[in-house]
């Protein structure tokens, strides 16, 4: 009996197979990552994530060459095994996976992270009740269409099964394509059948991850005023999901625009899964920040994945 | 960091997280079999087993009165922690797990265990090819409809999303409800639409589980005239699933009385997850055999488990 020692994890719902590769000497060819992560046959996630060295992949070396201090990276893989560039779940995930063995000690304040969406920060910071929290810098983003939409307020037209009429959406960019409408209350926001795609007008033609959101007001803080609103999504290619981190960024810069000047910076998204915290920082780039959990450490038994129904590759 | 060591496992597709309690010293509330059993922030599976000495619960100790060989108890639960009686993929799976723990030694030619519907009796047999498959007698079927829908070979109207016409049914009761529809061929099977229930009529108090059937012919095997069909499941309250051991009963059932008088006694049930074998056994019961696979060594960490997500009871 062969075995694969991998951890299970997740960040408010978006779950993963972790698996400790540093010195890079497993092979994971794409049916053996779509069998760990078929949540019937294996065990399940909506990817898995490798540790590896930086030095020991041509996209780790180029993080290497960027931040000395990326010498970890994160070797990300969806779920049917193809390769991914970034999640912003996933890496908080990995960060604390990274803390579990020791990689990254209580002195230091932020761990870098190689990915092939370049190099990632991730700090140890507080939830809105005390919790321990990762936060990420997510990158720059921009509504994809400029002043004109921002002046409207909406870019694109979405029709959602079980909601009787067509919406105005605004289409957000945080490196992938995002389309957000506005609903009434929450339990319009229930009412909502994401199992299949909305239909938006435009068609992007690399289709869109379209994100459901109930404003619900700001209120003070003593971190200063906070945006909340709550939100449902429906990932472009996989379905409705518990939680999905760039789409958590697009909504609340959605919302910020509509909201206007003087908005506030930070907003806290209730997910399905949980809450995360959304930060513009600099103007023009977004930080995402929420929790991460390790939920089992999973000894799978090679021979026995799949079970005569999936065979890895 | 308090743990609970699990292991996964399945049977075609239909998976369950298997807990030894031996003891019965385990205390497994609803909150925290749901959390378990959560595809995202738990381990993840259709449901728990848990095997406990049966002489430790009432249900257990009359079984134990009905057969003294059985020692072991399936205490099964639904995915959101309810209490269920059996499930026949489960009790295979349950089986394979009593034999890696030494509790079903390799001279007996059957493993005989309590459950809420009963004693069942566990044998190894050979699967199509060769495989290590288990046998379980699943107990009584008939048609619900009698001699009346024998000979109509259908009695009741099935709506099916993607399907274009209202198709003739054939209500079969293995113990709990199903419903069996034809179609011509398999493209036919794969463009029918599950995620919602069929409409059923009449429509059954309790519901009804669906299912869809291409049969496939008969064919002379060494192990004498079988027949073959896919089947495609909607189990009522859960949705499209890999594997329904009851549903591929009654599939089986349904095909072998529409093929009228002289037809096969075995059926090979090509599921979603895999392959099933069906056989009637004297006349009224049926016998179900299948794979039983053990897919991974878990330990999962009750304090992180759920993630303030959800909050084990």
């Amino acid at each position: 009996m062969s075995t694969l020692a991998v951890t299970k994890g997740h960040g408010t719902g978006n779950d993963f197979v972790l698996v400790d590769d540093r010195a890079g000497v497993l092979d994971l060819p794409a049916g053996l990552v779509g069998a760990l992560c078929d949540r019937h046959i294996g065990i399940g996630g909506d990817g898995l994530i490798r540790l590896v060295g930086s030095a020991l992949l041509p996209e780790g070396a180029a993080c290497l060459a960027q931040d000395p201090a990326a010498r970890w990276f994160m070797d990300y893989r969806n779920g049917d095994g193809s390769i991914a560039e970034m999640c912003g779940n996933g890496v908080r995930v990995l960060a604390r996976f990274a803390e579990r063995l020791g990689l990254w000690d209580d002195a230091s304040a932020e761990l870098v992270l190689g990915t092939r969406a370049g190099v990632r920060r991730v700090r140890r910071v507080l939830g809105p009740a005390g919790e321990d929290w990762y936060s990420v810098d997510m990158g720059p983003w921009h509504l994809t269409g400029g002043e004109a939409a921002e002046r409207a307020g909406a870019d694109a037209l979405v029709a959602v099964d079980g909601l009787v009429d067509v919406r105005p959406g605004l289409r957000v960019d945080v490196g992938n394509p995002h389309t957000v409408i506005a609903l009434a209350d929450p339990a319009e926001l229930d009412s909502a059948e994401l199992w299949r795609a909305p239909r938006v007008e435009p068609a992007p033609p690399a289709g869109t991850n379209v994100e459901l959101v109930v404003p619900l007001g700001e209120e003070l803080t003593p971190d200063g005023e906070v945006g909340r609103l709550r939100m449902r999504v429906h990932e472009r290619g996989v379905g409705e999901t518990r939680s999905c981190g760039t789409g958590a960024c697009a909504a609340a810069m959605a919302v910020r625009t509509w909201a206007g000047p003087g908005a506030p910076a930070t907003w806290l998204v209730e997910v399905p899964g949980g809450t995360l915290r959304v930060r513009v920082i600099d103007g023009g780039r977004v930080e995402l920040a929420g929790p991460a959990v390790l939920v089992a450490s999973v000894e799978v038994d090679l021979d026995a994945l799949g079970g005569g129904v999936l065979r890895p590759a």
